[in-house]
C-alpha cells in the first residue's frame, strides 16, 4: 500500500515528517533548555493531574472486562503520577548524553577524527496500556534529543493523551519543537503496521511489553528494532559457592519480583554441593511460595521436587516456579545455558576467582554476574538513572537501555587542506 | 516456507548453526591463534596462487558477455592475490578488538561493572562478483572473532571457493574451527533469501555491491543490517575559503575516484566567493575530465555549464560529474544538505573556525569535515586497518565499519553477595 490507498502511512508519514524536523532542533538543543523542558513537564503533570486521572477513569469505564492485573497496570492514582514527575525531574538531573567526545585520535597525516555522541532521530514507542510508560519514554527521549511518536494500547489512548499534553506543555515552556513529543494520532490498529514500515521517516522501533506485541514488532519491522525477548536467566551455585550467600542471592534473584526479565527461571547445582544445600535452598524458596521443576539428579537429593520437563527449562516462568537441574562444574553449567538461555543475564555464586573467570568468559550473555544476584539487570541499578528497556539482540545495545544508548555517533574530521594520495 | 518445504533454509540452518558453534569457540579464542589463522591462510593464498587463478580463469570463461567494469572485478591476477594475502597480514597486526574493556564503573553497593567489547556472532556476508572481497571480508570477521557465511556474485563462485580454502587452511592450521568461514553451499539464489530471512540463526548481514543488491537486502532482511545504502556527499566552499585549498580539496574530492561513496556529488560555494573562484574550480575539474550540472546562480557565473534539474542535485553521480549550486552561508547549505543528502559524508572549506563549527554542529551527516577531502571517509584513512563497509544507517556503527564496528559488548558485573533491595 502506498501513502494514497493507506491512511495510517499517510498519517505517520507527516507525523514523521514534523518528527524529524523537531529532532535536527533538538539534537542541537543546550542541556539546560532540555532540561527545563523535563522540568515544566513534571510539573505540568503535577498541575494537572486532576484532568489526568479523570481521562484514566474514562479509560478504565471503557473497558470493563479487563483483568486485574491489566487493570493495575492501566490505572494511574496520584502516587503514579508523582512517581512520573519525579522521574522526569532526575532525569534533568542526569548529564547530558549528547555530544559527548566518545574517542579521538590524529593521523599521521594531521587529520584529527573525532567520534562524538549524537541522538538517533526519530523514535517509535510501540508499547502496552501502562500509562506511565509514555512519560518515561518522552523523558528519555527528550533528554537525549531524539524526537518520539508514542503508541500505547488502545485501552490507555485518555490517559497517553492526558499525559503527552503535559510533555507539550514541557516543550514549549523551554521553547522546543512540540512535535518533538508525538503521540498516534488514531487507535487504528493498522497505524503500528504502518510505523513498522516506516522506513526512512522512523529511525528506530522500540517495543514494551509481552512477548506477543514483541514477536509481531520484530517480525514485521522495516525500520531497526531495540527490543527484548526473552529473559530466561540462570543463577549457577558452584561448588566452592558460600551456602549462606548462595542462599541470600537465589532467593533475591528467584524471588524479589517474579516477573521481571532479570529473574532467575533457573538455579543449576553442582553435584559435589547439591546433597548438602539444595534442601535449604528449596526450603526457603518453598517458604516464599516458590514451586518447582526438578531434574533426575535434584529429586535424587529432594524427592518431593516434581520432576522437570524438557520443555520446562526452555520456559521462562516469570512466576514462582523455578527449574533446577544438578551439573557438573562450570562446562556443563555454560552447556546448559547455551541450551536453553536466552543471553539475557545469568550469575554465578563461587568463592573461587579461577571458576568464576571462567564462567563470565564462556558466557554469550549480555550480562554475566558473579556473587550477585540476576535481578541487578536494570537501568537504575547500573548507574543510568532510567531505562526505556532492555536490549536482548546483538546490535547496537545491550542489556540496560539508557540515555547513552539512545544515542549513536558521528565523526567530526579536522583539518589543514588534506587531500588524499 | 519452511525448512521442511524450501531446501535453501534447510541448508542455511545446517551452515548457521555449525557456524554459530564455531563462533562460540573463535570468541574465546587467543590472540596468537586468529594471527596464526590470518598468516597461514596468506601463505596459503600464495601457495595455491594457481589454482585460484585457474578456478578464476573458469568463472571469466564460463561468462563472456560481461561488461568491461564487471570482468574486471571479477579477474584475479598475481598481484591481487598478493593484495589479499598482504591485507591478511596486515589484519594479524592490528590490535585484538575483543576483550577490550570499553568502560567500568563501580556502584555504591560495590558492584563493578565491566562493559566488555565482544564479537557479535554470525555474519551473513552478501556481496557481487568482487571475489578479493571473500578474503577481506573472512580475514575481518575471523580477526574480530565472529564466524562469517560468505554468498559472493554468481559469476565468482569457482573462485570465492578457491579462495575460500585457503582461509580454511589458515583455520585448521592454527587449530580453530573450519565452520567460521562458510561459503554458501548452493549458488542457488534463493539462498540470499533464505540467509536475510535467517533471524536468530545469522546476527547480522553485511551486504557489498551496487544499489541494487543493497535494496534487496534492506528490504527482505528479518535479520538486523549493517549497509552502505547511498553517498550523496557535499563539498561546501565557505565564503571564507581560502582558494588554493579549495581548488586542491574540490579536485580531490570529486575526481581522486570518482566510483568511491566518499566522492563529492555536489559542490556548494558562496555567493560572496562565487565570482572569483568558481570559474577557477570548474577550469581545474574541467581538465581532469568532469563534467557540470549547475544552477541558475552558478550559471550566472559561469555561463557555459550545462543546467542542473532538480533530479540532479538528488543524484549519487559516481561518475565525473559535478553538480554545482551557490548558496548564501552556512544554513542555506545545511538546508541544501538536509534536503538531497544521504548523510554519508559532507566537507566545508573555510578558514573562519566559527563558520566551520556551525556546519559541524548543523550536520546529521556519519562524518562531517573541515578543510580536507571527503575521499578520507574510509576504514584505512581512519586508522581502521581496514574497513569491511561503510554504514550509512543511525544503528551500532556509522561511516566505516572497522575491526571495532565488528564488535558488541556485553558486561560483566562482580559482586561480593549483593541482593537487589
Amino acid at each position: 500500500m502506498n501513502a494514497i490507498t493507506d491512511p495510517s502511512a499517510a498519517l505517520i508519514e507527516t507525523a514523521a515528517r514534523a518528527a524529524k524536523a523537531a529532532a535536527a532542533e533538538l539534537a542541537r538543543a543546550p542541556r539546560p533548555a532540555k532540561d527545563a523542558a523535563l522540568r515544566a513537564a513534571a510539573a505540568a503533570l503535577r498541575a494537572t493531574a486532576p484532568a489526568i486521572l479523570a481521562a484514566n477513569a474514562e479509560d478504565l469505564a471503557a473497558a470493563p472486562d479487563l483483568s486485574a492485573a491489566f487493570r493495575d497496570r492501566l490505572t494511574l492514582t496520584r502516587s503514579r503520577i508523582e512517581a512520573m514527575a519525579a522521574g522526569l525531574e532526575e532525569m534533568a538531573e542526569l548529564p547530558d548524553p549528547v555530544g559527548r567526545v566518545l574517542s579521538e585520535w590524529t593521523r599521521p597525516n594531521g587529520l584529527l577524527i573525532r567520534r562524538i555522541a549524537q541522538p538517533i532521530g526519530v523514535i517509535g514507542m510501540i508499547f502496552e496500556s501502562r500509562p506511565n510508560v509514555a512519560a518515561d519514554a518522552a523523558g528519555l527521549c527528550l533528554k537525549s534529543g531524539n524526537a518520539v511518536i508514542l503508541r500505547g494500547g488502545r485501552e490507555s489512548l485518555r490517559s497517553v493523551a492526558a499525559i503527552h499534553a503535559a510533555m507539550v506543555a514541557g516543550l514549549r515552556e523551554a521553547g522546543l519543537p512540540e512535535a518533538a513529543v508525538q503521540v498516534a494520532p488514531t487507535a487504528d490498529r493498522a497505524f503500528v503496521g504502518a510505523m513498522l514500515r516506516a522506513a526512512g521517516l522512523i529511525d528506530l522501533i522500540i517495543p514494551r511489553g509481552g512477548k506477543g506485541l514483541v514477536t509481531r514488532v520484530m517480525e514485521e519491522a522495516r525500520v531497526p528494532v531495540l527490543a527484548h525477548a526473552e529473559g530466561l536467566c540462570h543463577t549457577y551455585v558452584h561448588a566452592a559457592a558460600e551456602p549462606e550467600m548462595a542462599r541470600a542471592i537465589l532467593a533475591n534473584a528467584k524471588m524479589r519480583r517474579t516477573g521481571v526479565c532479570g529473574a532467575t527461571e533457573t538455579l543449576l547445582i553442582d553435584a559435589a554441593i547439591a546433597p548438602s544445600l539444595l534442601p535449604l535452598l528449596v526450603a526457603d524458596l518453598r517458604a516464599l511460595g516458590c514451586d518447582f521443576r526438578a531434574d533426575a539428579r535434584a529429586r535424587a537429593v529432594c524427592p518431593e521436587l516434581p520432576a522437570a520437563s524438557e520443555q520446562d527449562f526452555a520456559t521462562e516462568w516469570l512466576d514462582a516456579i523455578l527449574s533446577i537441574a544438578v551439573v557438573d562444574g562450570v562446562p556443563a553449567a555454560l552447556d546448559h545455558i547455551r541450551r536453553y538461555g536466552s543471553e539475557h543475564t545469568e550469575a554465578i555464586v563461587t568463592a573461587d576467582a579461577a571458576a568464576a573467570a571462567e564462567f563470565l568468559n564462556g558466557l554469550a550473555s549480555a550480562v554475566g554476574l558473579v556473587n550477585a544476584s540476576t535481578q541487578f539487570c536494570d537501568g537504575g541499578e547500573f548507574g543510568f538513572g532510567a531505562e526505556i528497556g532492555i536490549a536482548t539482540g546483538r546490535l547496537h545495545a545491550r542489556g540496560p537501555v539508557g540515555l547513552e544508548q539512545l544515542c549513536t555517533y558521528r565523526y567530526h574530521v579536522l583539518g589543514t587542506g588534506q587531500t588524499r594520495p
